[in-house]
């Protein structure tokens, strides 16, 4: 089975703008890809870059510069042209840093028409359509958007219930997971960079960077 | 098989603050943990409230004013003594909106002498023992410290990845959650309230709340 995975490679992870300079953000956007990529390989199926713009991968990439939803629609679309209905497809994030083979292997091996990977804030981290009709629609809460765009196209839906799936990695508290519970380039990335996971207030975990001088 | 669920009765969710009344606080906490003991009911154990103060439930509760650590490590040891050592026992966080009776199975059915659902920022939010010596100590990273007590008593490790179960509702950010994928009386509690999902800026998903008027 093919499986998309789209990633922005043009400006990544703005969000971590306060963690990160511009150039360790490409670099940890690029840890978290292959990451993924990795992961996918290892389930048996092909893993296929979509992204934004070149990115160094060892797998097949197509550059569409297009918005997330326009690029995956026309994927999607012309996989199920060219294979027939028979045929799944994935599409798999690329900042799920804490994406495993066994993890993966729950949401492709899933019943369902289309099978999601919820992703937190309402998000969709991960799917699988066995279904030509099914299209994206990433804004705002996807993960209930989509639901809906599968009953309308009458396919039924199958969820999986993932932690790693769950977890993208965007926001400087995202840090904490990939130090918890990585083993990948990402993990080894901010270890390499000095994070150090501490305890704050309230018992509540977080990050601190520590400078190492030679 | 015996499950504990740990409540904190006097002043619950003090993350929370900003969001609810005090008195909501304590109704809204109330509504988790009654989700909880069901969604435990339902896998065909024995839920058991463990609480700071009076609770009103309908399954057997423990009132223990001490902390936690110490309330679950005292009912862990009494367990075992009067058990022996073939007879698990499980701890189930009172905060687990999203648990079903399938994420609950999946951790209980998971092979290890003790086997942990990691919450998000390095969190333990159930785990199973069937080790007579694990002890818990919930600061900080317990994830890791639960780790590495484990193996200092010579008991095997087996992780669950349940995105259910690795949600405790703490702060504003986890109501989306509850909203997106909750099904019971904690998720009727915000709808009755007025809480509703709204898409904020950069397509983050968050909850605002309608006043509504007569």
């Amino acid at each position: 089975m093919q499986v998309i995975v789209p990633f922005a490679a043009d400006a990544p992870k703005t969000r971590l703008s306060s963690t990160f300079s511009a150039a360790e953000r490409r670099q940890f956007a690029g840890a978290m890809v292959r990451d993924v990529v990795d992961a996918v390989a290892k389930t048996g199926h092909d893993p296929h870059v979509l992204a934004t713009g070149p990115v160094s991968v060892d797998v097949p990439v197509t550059v569409d510069e297009r918005s997330l939803d326009a690029a995956v629609n026309e994927l999607l679309e012309s996989h199920f042209d060219a294979a027939g209905d028979d045929e799944p497809i994935a599409v798999v994030m690329a900042d799920l840093a804490l994406a495993t083979a066994p993890s993966l292997d729950r949401l492709f091996e899933t019943n369902g028409d289309v099978v999601f990977a919820p992703g937190r804030g309402g998000g969709t981290n991960a799917f699988v359509t066995r279904h030509p009709d099914f299209r994206v629609d990433y804004h705002g809460t996807s993960y209930l958007d989509h639901r809906a765009i599968a009953s309308s196209v009458g396919a039924s839906v199958g969820v999986v219930d993932s932690f790693r799936l769950a977890t993208d990695v965007d926001e400087p508290a995202d840090l904490v997971e990939v130090l918890c519970h990585g083993d990948g380039r990402t993990r080894e990335f901010l270890v390499e960079a000095g994070f150090e996971l501490v305890t704050a207030d309230e018992g509540r975990v977080t990050v601190t960077r520590t400078d190492r001088v030679g």
